[in-house]
């Protein structure tokens, strides 16, 4: 198994860590790669061949959803006010059994609502969630782009159209770890990804407009043993030496089974989230976080396919810069 | 064109209205098809093999969204508390740019929140969402399905993986309509609905366990004119006369442009949404509104294929009535 | 001391129970006494010869807060929904600063909006809070008084321009307690209640139409010690003994600084709450929670005056069961 | 009856209209006048002894809710994402009598939520809810005042104990209106304000530390012939012309029946409050918008007092920059 690179990077300061993601940003930067009004990123990608490739991978018709629910009693734990979902209901079946009647001819409706943070469960991340130093998506000001009316130039409803094609699931807890799951703290590097794949055979290949689905296990763990410090804790995840894989690769977009895509706690002490700020603003790249892998996982083992047609579309919330998904992968 | 069933039913009283709804509801029950302890009502018609067949349509790669906006300046007037979306920042890119550092290393993000009715915009109605005299589908006392918490048997989540498949779309406003719509008031018949599809051609057959989209042009209207009373007013829909239809040719699902899928008004004088009624705690049939069908529209008028992938998979909030949903169309 | 009721009611049955808060709910009911069509409860006691004396009791001028705040970092953990309060802008400083100039001549603006439960932080319990085996207060089905809808009945609006009078601290924990503060599971007993009055003077007479607070030092020690388990955990409260005493001393209210009002773990074993299934819906008794005593308490240790003039307005939300508050004492 | 500024400033273009508003500020400023670090505006003419004096106006005890309903139905129109209340139940009396037993012993509770715009009824205006060209009030640049994360410096929890004192009704409506009402673009005066002190008699006069509440009809109006535009449109209101009156009067706070306290159309053509621009972050001034002030007014119009004591304390939401209130006057 490769070497940890949190081993690698463990004594530097502050301005080393600024310089070690400047470093790779510019590396690995979009911006302008698609001209100065893109808003798409990575789903530039994902063209409609890839779409036409990607549906003639479904042979069983069976469909599997990768939502986790979206529950009261989830993850979340308030953090930046991050709460679980509340829903409520405007009427219910008790209204129309024993309540006053509302309606003629014995017709009666239960209605409802709910109040959600658009990160709290199985999310997108849209390209104006973090920035690098005030600068958005495509070397934007971040002033420009979200207000706080909403992200005006890359709400997510401006890809709620793209977001389906050919599916991969890397299962690197199935490949690496123990008993089908990563330890927290586990940082995946490209070698583990490459090595995943190469273990689950040649459905696996990875290539240009893909949407990769990275297995952990750690949500299996937590389905298990309570959420815990699931919503922001301690995670297997990817590490920040993915970055130029991340965006060679040039992959539509990645998910992970996790709150937070990268490692936790991240490879550089005292950072926060460096992968993300290289992949949201750099690269450009779409990811998803917190999605239910375990199902799909557990088919693709039996039948060693790997590969599959996914759907995974954004709630067109107008000017969110993430959205709530229920993604459908059909083998 | 068929005569309008509305003239047949005009002057009847609240018993004879009662009746009418219960005669059409027992020969279009669903209940007991499936067993005792089904929550899938017709989404049992959408079976594996439907998937492939579904998949088989992706020829060019081309998706489109059905979904509306959810949009603060969306149609919803606050009946019975039926607000708009509220959508509303937790950081911004102004806070990232101008405001005190949260995050070391230059790391900054943007969250959000969004608060609405379940119905605001594109929707699936659920299983739970109707009752006639309060029961609700599969014969089920209605206080036993949907408490203050939530659908408990047939809440959203039961159906999160199911919603993929084939659909046809029967543009009805452009096949009858003046310039592609239908006017207000105007009721579909089912020999409205073999018209359009005759015109159509072959791809349009509608058999067993597709997701039927039907396209009556009152969402263009709107979009050119202003939603007024799109929440609620006149609109073209179905005629409660479809329900027979609805039942006996084993879709799994269908959806419309409006917002109450049925004609409104409603056929019977002081009726409300008698169609609801049946069609979903008898038939146990997935009704989708609000959804935006005009660029799938053009596309299919221009390539004259009316049939499509599609995947429109409800946000699995637990115990929902009803869900927010972006369908997918891929042609 | 007193010695603890909890001593009294250990070993018995669930039959045991309900018959125990039976007999004290026959002994203490209101219903009726008001006349049948009554939603006031208690306040019927507190009628404008109490306001001109407590209004006299204004003698320094000096004003106080009794409310905790509306916060996002509050107690509430999540327990059958209630949560924190999630209060967002819909537009901050930093817009009108640096974003695009939304109104003319230099004006700019920042709003905001909350989502909370009614019941997150100080608050009223409304008389159609709590029922008992599915009556209401007044010995009204619980069902024709709160439905979906909210309270048609006992909504908190109904007493919006009523709870102004003179008002009482009992402050048990700086007589009773160790350094001002119970112990959780201390059990506040009648006679607890009488030592402490007695031992505060005469400004601490209680009578017909009084808002009595009573004062455990439980918020104090959380706000030293952080949260933990204040929402619904341990806690020193009322003993279900002092059931008669709510009844007999004809107060207009009474509010305590914890989450719970009653003492926890409840006197029964397995019980749940069971002061207030007598309190609220026999005898209609107006009950405040978490409300922060603190300051006027040491106002009141200072002074040695116990008495003053109390203002706690519930927000009229229509059909309320229950309201947040910020409580004014004058002195 | 003096003649309408509106006639004066009716041809000036906006550059004319900054420089007005920016006279005004100047004349009126009360930045540093209690200090850099002062976060209480004209709640600093607020003090104990006004407070004595405020008390000792209770004669009667008749106490007046000057809250309007917190309601679905009320006046908000949705715009700048302004909705009505809504209010939903997290259990209701329906789940207590028929629904599945959650607690022994026959308990059952109602718990209910609500989300609001905190402007959506009746409420105070904080001291960041308005800046002038960027400034916030004791002349702090807005963005150091105001985040995403909510008003850092003035937010609402500063006030939390303060307001309550002396008030005093104007009544401007009853005075010098048609019925009790005036007209729609009726901008009041300091000369209508003194008319209307002088017909009421001795009761009436104002000073230093007051709460001053400006009844100009239009909410009976709304009442009687429905909301229509009262959110935003068409009003009665103070004109512009005050902002010396209101600075110079050393009064602590003012409040109006209507949505937006000045006259509306705004006096100067094609501008928005711009007395709010100098009211708020120049005099430091809080304002109360939409309260009711009828019942008040009918019984100060009977017994000819037109003083009594208010408290209208604000709900401390952390960093709110305005608060619903329910005011509470007690003759």
């Amino acid at each position: 198994m490769a070497e940890q690179p949190a081993v690698q990077i463990n004594n530097i300061s502050e301005t080393d860590i600024e310089d070690a993601i400047a470093d790779v940003a510019r590396r690995c930067s979009n911006a302008g790669r698609w001209g100065a009004g893109d808003v798409l990123g990575t789903l530039n990608h994902l063209d409609e061949s890839k779409r036409v490739e990607g549906a003639r991978l479904v042979r069983r018709g069976r469909s599997f959803s990768l939502a986790q629910l979206f529950d009261a009693e989830g993850p979340q734990r308030g953090w930046r006010k991050r709460v679980n979902p509340v829903h409520t209901m405007l009427s219910s079946g008790l209204d129309a059994e024993f309540g006053p009647a509302e309606f003629p001819h014995g017709f009666a409706g239960a209605d409802d609502v709910v109040f959600m943070p658009l990160q709290c469960s199985t999310q997108w991340d849209g390209l104006g969630h973090i920035f690098d130093h005030g600068r958005a998506y495509n070397d934007r000001p971040a002033s420009q782009v979200v207000t706080s009316g909403g992200d005006r130039v890359t709400g997510i409803e401006t890809v709620r159209d793209l977001i389906a094609g050919r599916g991969v699931l890397l299962d690197v807890g199935r490949a690496l770890g123990e008993d089908g799951e990563l330890p927290d703290g586990f940082a995946i590097t490209t070698e583990h990804l490459r090595l995943t794949a190469a273990s689950q055979g040649l459905s696996s290949r990875v290539g240009t407009g893909d949407l990769v689905l990275v297995r952990t296990g750690q949500l299996a763990r937590a389905r298990r043993d309570g959420w815990g410090e699931y919503a922001g804790g301690a995670a297997p995840g990817l590490s920040f030496s993915t970055a130029d894989w991340l965006h060679s690769s040039e992959i539509a977009g990645i998910a992970t089974d996790t709150w937070g895509f990268e490692v936790r706690p991240n490879e550089f002490p005292g950072s926060f989230q460096p992968l993300h700020q290289v992949a949201i603003p750099h690269i450009g790249l779409f990811i998803g976080e917190m999605w239910d892998l375990d199902a799909l996982a557990a088919d693709c083992a039996e039948d060693g396919v790997y590969e599959f047609w996914l759907t995974a579309a954004p709630l067109p919330v107008t000017g969110a810069v993430g959205s709530p998904v229920n993604p459908i992968a059909v083998k």
